[in-house]
């Protein structure tokens, strides 16, 4: 497990994250990706208040392979797959102890906050990029 | 746009769906799918509060072509990609009027509600899944 | 009903709305409330995006008096219960046909957008809101 | 802050937490009441998958003092401030060192899981709840 990633963090599961099966909705591990994603950015530098550059999101993607419930605390580990000139491909996965919850991926393209036209990646962040490549 | 899919709904934003940067987050388009698909479900006679069987995610994926916000409402179109034994492949469109504004994929796996094991698709929700096929 | 309050809006539920226990979790009704709030203040000229002026809510309340449930649409009731320089009551009302099933209130002080002081309601929006005075 | 209630947790924030005015939602907030309350519920004994009893919300309010944003970690507080046969209020605060950013209460009725009819909170859970009284 811990060769599989190259950043850790956990996860807070909520309440509301458990659907009428019982178990945390499907929807809820995306947001889950977000987070781990952008807190990650935002160590890293990215601003996303004021900042010249952001991030959208392209694509995403999950495979899940057992279920979680609330009140549980997940953990997620991170690391970028492809890192092109404006675009960037997190590969995320959530995992209860050593056992692998569920796997995904995210494609980001940086643009220019107003014109929201593909920029590139900034550097301080394209070399904290580099730092958890696969 | 109207032949892409078999099914039609429609789907209202809400205010919490816009994100810091003012479009409709990329997390929400899911819970879209997941409303879309399990309307349709429940109107082909799934029960979700006592049945016997139900649709467990495995994969889920979508691709984001252009933003939207609220308060704008959605157009989605369904279809049904793949009907195995226990499993269905979902595919959905997000339309602004002729506009794809995103579209993905979900696959469930039918199992049975207490044991949670693969069980065959209920034979009236098959033969509904059969009547919308790409 | 009809004469309890003075604009009427409709609400989709969501899959994820439903709680582990079957029904539309309690949190879910802030953000039907939110949704009707803002839809209706954006149709009164309220610019989200860019407006000088943004409404923030600093008090929220409801009390809950049936349960509904994914995949109900839910009619939603809205009047205003107090109009001040910079601030508004609004009180609305959630429907399923004549019962009600929950109604809450929820305060906004609008604020210019940068400094985030408050500022009067623009005249605008005002005369609306008179308009749906309780 | 530390004498004002009774027990405590953290409470991380998600990226979609923030609005299109880039602080955390007003609805966010009673995720975040619902997530402390029945993660202190269960570590209390309450057995949300299959439990006789389950406590219902009938009320719900919350004043908003001043804005947080994702990714902040909000420490929570949590006392019980009215404690009847069946019914229970909860009141939480939410703080950022020490300054309180929201407060706001939250009434469960207790029921019996297939009736829905009011019913005693169970004695381990009410015993719980004397212990963190007002």
């Amino acid at each position: 497990m811990q060769d599989q990633y190259r950043h850790w963090d956990t996860v807070q599961t909520r309440w509301g994250d458990n659907d009428i099966y019982g178990h945390v909705n499907n929807v809820v591990y995306y947001a889950f990706m977000d987070t781990v994603i952008n807190t990650w950015l935002i160590a890293n530098g990215l601003d996303i208040h004021g900042g010249e550059h952001i991030g959208l999101c392209v694509e995403s993607h999950c495979n899940y392979h057992a279920p979680m419930a609330f009140p549980e605390t997940v953990t997620a580990g991170l690391r970028i797959g492809h890192l092109g000139r404006s675009s960037v491909r997190y590969e995320v996965g959530f995992y209860r102890d050593e056992e692998l919850i569920a796997d995904g991926h995210f494609v980001h393209v940086f643009v220019d906050r107003d014109q929201r036209k593909p920029a590139a990646i900034p550097d301080g962040l394209r070399a904290a990029m580099e730092g958890i490549k696969a």
